[in-house]
């Protein structure tokens, strides 16, 4: 091999491929190496497949709900193998269309697994099983993967009583019975699914509240929202052994208790790709388990960066989009420097939520003098017309002083898609009053905002 | 009565209910008149009413079309009693509202035609049946009513073999099939809702192209989309006379056409509600059936101004909205005009339509030297996972030189809430590749403007 390049991009996942795209747009030689499937976690084993697998969980819920809207309907039959053909059928076009997208930019790919190997007259050396190239600059994107904790019978379980999120992407039938351990993200969305197409579901999450991080009347009005449709929910509650009957667990109020379950989903975290990277060549200095980088994206090694999970600083896959193309920019010798206060987060259950920026707690933890607006989705009229048995939340936290939107929670459908509004006005600096000069369409959802 | 107020409202829909609030919050004494109920065409007969009926539709189609996710359903089956009582149940609901709030903020609300008369010492003087009363600013905004064209049989036909809007929001039960003359916004939402419902459905529209103003890609996209759905279209027809066994037509393949059809809802426009206002007491100045107003909402005449239908700009709630509003702020003395260039317009079909600003059509008439982008929906990975049969279009027009956004046009679920984010966008003067910077969730339909 041998070939030399201005940019090694190692990783094809969203932050890989999307700088591989933008990299080669502005003239640059890029190589892009991932011994997997391009696409990453997220197209192959994360958002578009679980995306997928709740769309089909909704339009089941809508045939069950349908009476509430005067349609008489018999609830529909989950088809588990016709949906996950249908999820699998989603996700190779899109990996296909990044291919493609490389390839008509004229990125190299190769797929392999790639080690750094110190550095030859200025350039990265970069080794591969069948050989070795050069860059002037590299990337690190190389993801993260399910953290299998500690947990006695957890390890031993995995395939047969335990499932990670990749297998339970990848089953032949649906469980009429699933424990969900960890609350977070992962953990409700499939608790979302599995919950619509009839499992048992409980989830068991050690902090005190589902999705921590999250906004506690977001995630209280959610849990309440799956207690209703038969989720038990077990906070605050720690896992001690897990077995073929099922989960061991600890509480204050039931110091050794125990859930019979034929299966769980693991899903406590996900923990960086690091390790096979060849980091100890170069001295790449580490954050724990993450590649620690500064706000240009750049590791302590000049001429090297690191964006996504990786770095382990925000693991949303937008984040890690913008996080490798401000170390394409700077690469490219674009200054630039990554921003973290107008960051989405979504969770796609049903209803589904998104925050964005600072939540309340963190605003006040801060010491930050803000303003709390909030209001149930009911004040749109559109959300009212949608929406039998919801009526959901939305919350705006101001700066007192000046106005200006420091963050946002939402719970409601389409509030994955009206949180970018806000992102506009954080991104740009518009204040709310300013914002509500804008004219929505009525009756939408997005309307809400100006009723704050 | 005799009562004096400094602002008197004629007129109680979205325009007048807005205000009312508005200046009463600003301190200023508020009377608001409204004939029939508070909510106007929009609450009670428009907006709200159609969105409730559409969204029933929408749920009878994903039970139809469950299939294509994996779920196996049996077709709803439409309950029209129960589709309309909850419709009903809706307005109710949001009339009631406004209601309490108008009530809350200390409105006077009377429940009368109300007629200028003059002027006296500097007010106006305002009549109802059963009294007077003065006010220093008047806000007319009466609304509009459907216009039934002198076509023979037509107006003769009102109520057995044809319908209006609000006719047919108040149905027993679904028709067979029905004749829509009028393919423009409120007639293609109906031919929406009755297609969904099982009705065999007819546009005739006089224009070339149905939803005339509106892109006409976007329309082709949607015509092709209800084609196969089984509506019939007949654009470029005139419809001549209007029987009890159907409608003559006049087309140049067809110059004297005739299509059966028991039943047809009239939809091709609104006109101002302004002949019972008393406009002729102080020579108030009209530009054809509408009220003539500058950008600051007022009328020739010092301190009396209008909103919404009544001036028939821009016949959309939310325009009457922000109409009133600029007529409050100028009333109340803060300076304001209307600015037209980033309304919204959104058709709730299945799949819906938005736009804002202008077309390429427009903005080629105008000379301008404009760039237009252009994707698939498809490019969006959760609109592919949420919509089997969809290819969706999303359009944006830019301004060559600046990149500012001059306009967009979608077409795909969701669109009606992302175009508030092109709103923001060019409301605040934010180009594209500025607005591309911001951080969308991944995956969201929203992503799709990173792309174009």
């Amino acid at each position: 091999m041998d070939q030399e390049f201005d940019i090694a991009i190692i990783g094809g996942g969203p932050a890989g491929y999307n700088a591989a795209e933008s990299a080669s747009k502005t003239g640059k030689s890029v190589v892009l190496f991932e011994k997997n499937e391009l696409g990453g976690v997220c197209l192959n084993v994360g958002c578009i497949p679980t995306k997928a697998l709740l769309f089909s969980a909704k339009v089941l819920d809508y045939t069950s709900n349908a009476g509430k809207y005067g349609i008489d309907c018999l609830p529909g039959s989950p088809q588990s193998a016709r949906i996950f053909a249908r999820k699998n059928k989603i996700v190779k076009k899109l990996t296909g269309a990044v291919s493609l997208k490389l390839r008509n930019c004229g990125v190299t790919v190769i797929k392999a697994q790639a080690r750094l190997d110190g550095k030859e007259n200025d350039l990265f050396r970069i080794s591969v099983q069948d050989g070795t190239c050069f860059a002037r600059n590299v990337l690190l994107c190389s993801g993260s993967e399910t953290v299998i904790p500690p947990i006695p019978g957890l390890k031993e379980g995995l395939g047969s009583y335990v499932l990670t999120s990749d297998m339970a992407l990848n089953l032949n039938s649906i469980p009429q019975e699933i424990a969900i351990i960890g609350g977070g993200v992962i953990g409700m969305e499939f608790a979302s699914f599995f919950c619509s197409m009839g499992s048992k579901v409980t989830v068991i999450e050690m902090a005190q509240q589902i999705l921590p991080g999250f906004d506690s009347e977001l995630t209280d009005y959610l849990q309440k929202t799956y207690s209703k449709k038969g989720v038990r929910f077990m906070t605050a509650t720690r896992v001690t052994a897990v077995s073929p009957s099922g989960i061991s667990y600890s509480s204050d109020s039931e110091p050794q208790g125990f859930l019979e379950t034929p299966v769980s989903l693991v899903s406590v975290g996900r923990r960086p790709n690091a390790t096979a990277l060849g980091l100890d060549t170069l001295n790449v200095e580490m954050d724990r388990a993450a590649v620690k980088v500064g706000l240009d994206m750049q590791t302590n090694v000049p001429g090297l960066f690191a964006a996504g999970d990786v770095t382990a600083l925000s693991m949303l896959a937008h984040s890690a989009i913008a996080q490798a193309q401000v170390a394409i920019d700077n690469m490219c010798g674009t200054k630039s420097i990554m921003q973290y206060n107008a960051i989405p987060g979504v969770v796609y259950t049903n209803p589904e939520i998104a925050q964005i920026g600072l939540t309340q707690a963190n605003a006040v933890a801060k010491g930050l003098d803000i303003d709390v607006r909030k209001l149930p989705m009911t004040y749109s009229g559109r959300f009212q017309a949608e929406n039998e048995m919801e009526n959901g939340l939305c919350k705006v936290v101001l700066d007192r002083r000046t106005n200006l939107i420091l963050g946002a929670q939402m719970c409601g459908n389409m509030c994955s898609e009206i949180i970018s509004v806000i992102g506009v006005a954080i991104k740009f600096g518009i204040t709310l009053p300013q914002l509500q000069q804008t004219i929505f369409p009525h009756p939408s959802v997005t309307e809400i905002l100006k009723e704050l």
